[in-house]
């Protein structure tokens, strides 16, 4: 398979691939930007003898706050008249931003319900094309997991083929009633976009940068941070920690000690969100960074603006 | 009995004298400051035929932000050679502001559980000295609650002489728990005062005024807020609410409109604080309330500098 | 007032009497039988003065186990041609045995949230007669919770006067979803006089003797049941307490050892029945208290025929 | 890997194999028996140039309610003198039967959250031999959960590789809290082995056939039970559930229809088990199969007996 290189998260398939004997191929990419169209085409007209069975991408990688643009690098498959099956990882996307696996010709999509869900780590979803379906049933790979026979075929009549997680299957339903009823997905979406503005707002009042490089692809679950040079962002996460009981995200791999990440997604609010970022701003001057004290200032100014429309958005 | 006329919650007192033929005398009093030691002993010197038999005082006004120094009330009492009992109402500061019942001479302290002790309503305290105990044996007043000889007699073997709210009590034991044992009751209050103090900085970054004028009786818990002159509170409060999920307390009967209360009491802490005043700040400027955007930062000024020690407060 | 005597829980009157400045008048009463209407009748005519002001009756006397028949009674005061108003207590029936404030002419009904309704105590219902409402502007007796005018007022907004128990109110919309739509009343009903037939069975099983003597006035919510001459009901009750963890209720003053009380209402299915029979089984023959250990069969063979019928019951 | 044939779970290793490209080699046995030491002993002595890797046990078949005897099975690869690692799957027995990794040689044992250790499914456990732990480092079978190095890499510093499932780890904590201090894990087992010998008397007290043949395999967790010839389980196991809400286990693969059984492990007391019975009992008759209504009747006398001791079991 074809791994494209993003950040952390997608590095992870080369530990699976040791363990599962799988062959990943990854395409090198910059951290700072999502999977690149141009050189997926590239890399699949390339494949003449179409070796390479699946494109694997992660939606929005948790260790960076950087997504990818998912119907942009359906058209590059395409494009390139590639039979690879497309694969997307939506762990931290689902439910916080924007996806839509049949319109955007994914293949195979996996989701977590630890993130947008709200519910304790414990289940998993594998949204599966008839492709994907179609291929499986050729394949040698040994596996686990993604043998979706058995779970298909006891689901048709609700039952799971081995002990199921009842009580999250429980929070499942109560989460989605919330999500789809009473909040209503389009407003979800408007909720972490309006979050994620006011919080590169508020790193760029701090005099930081948006670890991002591209607009287009801003997370809304979550913003990486780029430290200042000479400054240890664990050192930082740490005093803000034990100062405000606030635990950011670290940098992953290669970006340990470089930048940290704040997080804006699932059951968050206004408020919650001026409170993780007044715990920022207080713990970076705390921790001696040298940054401006504009940051929750910026955010509450954009925050009260975009407000002050006649809707009231979720409580 | 004599009642210190301090705010909402003591002309209360009012209603249940209607209720219950209890005969009660206002001591008038400046709802911006606590009760008055000098007038209570000028009061009680002019009871030559001791006919009052109580002072009472609320420790906490909940309607205005404002402590009674119970200490030097105690000692007016004293100077004044009345044998009336004290009785003191902690509803809003026991568990959050320094209280002594035995030190500081009271007979009868009254409290409830869903302030300070963290837990839904349901359960109260009476704290009861042996005087006010040998008092209650000649009253002639009809009274259900405090009728303590059942409850005393019962409680000498663990029981209650009617059902008991038993969720509660185990409410009650885990969060004496984490008051007395896990944070520690100073670091109770001194998170408390450090909170109030913060807010009052915030009010003043605003332009505004705290109602509290005596420094001596800000109160631990909630601070009170002065609306400027023809801007009402209610109306800045609803779209507080509306825009930020986030409500304040209201000016209680003559206060109606005039200002606003912020409660910090409870489990709380630093971000959540920043949470709150962050929404009342964007709120007063939704709410078209001239106000100086310098709050949010003094707040956080002092609580970063505060916070600045080695030692780290509870999470 | 005229109480009429059918247990101890109606003797508490006394004791509220002596608090509240009350006058009670007692109208003697055979414990094991509910309020007598001819009784009542007979003092009501006797009454040419109209001083009586209300008859009170418990409709189901927790500490015995039997009901009163509350139509009937209302009758006797109608025949009787006096104005007193009629008042009872629901506290353990209703929500579990059928009862009709407005259709049996009610004019003051008081209920409580820890029995039928599923919920720890707290809250406290009264259900008002228009007639009810009117005596009240009169009354000059002091009164606290019985001083309904604040909480009529405020209720018109869904606000409450003083603080309310928020989560209490949580749970009763959550048990009034689960008796009025999920089970339906009548089939709450139905559950329960189905499990105290079964229980009055087992006693009968063992041996032993159902304290209420006329079927008429049986409880549905609980059974109590004499002891064998010569046993101290309190001991038995220790012995199962602590060899099958099962709490049985005691006999109240003057039935103190001489029966216990088996509780069968909320939350309760045929399963939960039938381990508590078959606690009291066990507990009885360890405690050597002689009795036949025919009590679970027949319980079971009610149950069993019972249930043979098409439609499921609630679980 | 050899597999002792014991049951249902014992043979999901066949769909295991086939996903995961391992080669198992099944010892046939007769399910109503636990794994054969001899046969065990008989076939490594076969397997002169040992190609045989481990041999896999489960410990408690949840399929059949026999148990296989751990220490002997030992004993018997051990008389083979085969270097085979030694596995057992201990899914329904841990905390509920007496079970000893180091003492008893087990290289690999399993289990998981959601038996004996009274918490929702969703944590497994693997403890793990020296050698085990060795054999890995040359192991070629593609891998995830059975990878342990990283767990014990992060473990190191109290950390997961992967999102834990925090909350559960919460519950583990209050659950070991629970076996180890507050009940103790001798009085656990003692419970367990109580209410499984209650249930086998009710078992014959209907007139049937525990399903486990050898009293030292009684499993003290759960005893399955055969139907009566030309009786279907699975229909009585319906009629049950409707009637009183309880679910029994069904018979798996070559046993469907043919037995049921019945749970009795976990947060599990006397009363609880007498419900259960009770309802089997009755549900039995229900459903028209022909048994003597004399179990409840049978299991009682064996708890009250052994109950008419001096101390008090756990509740």
């Amino acid at each position: 398979v074809l791994m494209a290189e993003t950040g952390h998260f997608a590095m992870l398939w080369q530990k699976m691939a040791e363990k599962l004997a799988l062959e990943v191929e990854f395409l090198p990419g910059d951290w700072r930007r999502g999977a690149d169209p141009d050189a997926i085409e590239k890399r699949l007209r390339a494949d003449s003898e179409k070796r390479l069975k699946a494109v694997c991408v992660v939606h929005n990688e948790t260790s960076t706050g950087v997504t990818s643009r998912i119907p942009e690098l359906r058209k590059a498959i395409d494009a390139a008249k590639h039979p690879a099956l497309f694969m997307v990882d939506t762990i931290s996307s689902l439910a916080s931003i924007d996806y839509r696996h049949d319109e955007w010709g994914v293949d195979v999509t996996v989701a977590g319900s630890q993130k947008g869900l709200m519910l304790p780590p414990g289940l998993s979803f594998n949204c599966i094309s008839p492709g994907a379906l179609q291929a499986t049933k050729n394949a040698r790979l040994p596996r686990s997991y993604w043998a979706w026979d058995e779970m298909i075929a006891n689901g048709k009549s609700g039952y799971f083929p081995y002990t199921p997680a009842t009580n999250l299957l429980y929070g499942l339903r109560e989460a989605l009633k919330m999500l789809l009823e009473e909040e209503g997905l389009d407003a979800v979406f408007a909720r972490h976009q309006r979050h994620a503005e006011a919080t590169r707002r508020a790193v760029r009042g701090w005099g930081l940068e948006v670890f991002a490089l591209d607009p287009r692809e801003y997370s809304a679950s979550l913003t990486g941070v780029l430290m200042p040079a000479g400054h240890d962002a664990d050192r930082a996460r740490k005093v803000i920690l034990e100062a405000f009981d606030l635990s950011l995200g670290t940098g992953l791999t290669k970006l340990g000690g470089k930048m940290f990440r704040i997080g804006h997604l699932g059951d968050f609010n206004d408020l919650m969100l001026m409170g993780t970022l007044a715990g920022v701003e207080m713990g970076l001057g705390l921790a001696g960074v040298p940054v401006k004290k504009e940051g929750v200032q910026a955010a509450m100014a954009y925050l009260a603006e975009s407000r002050a429309q006649p809707k009231r958005a979720a409580a």
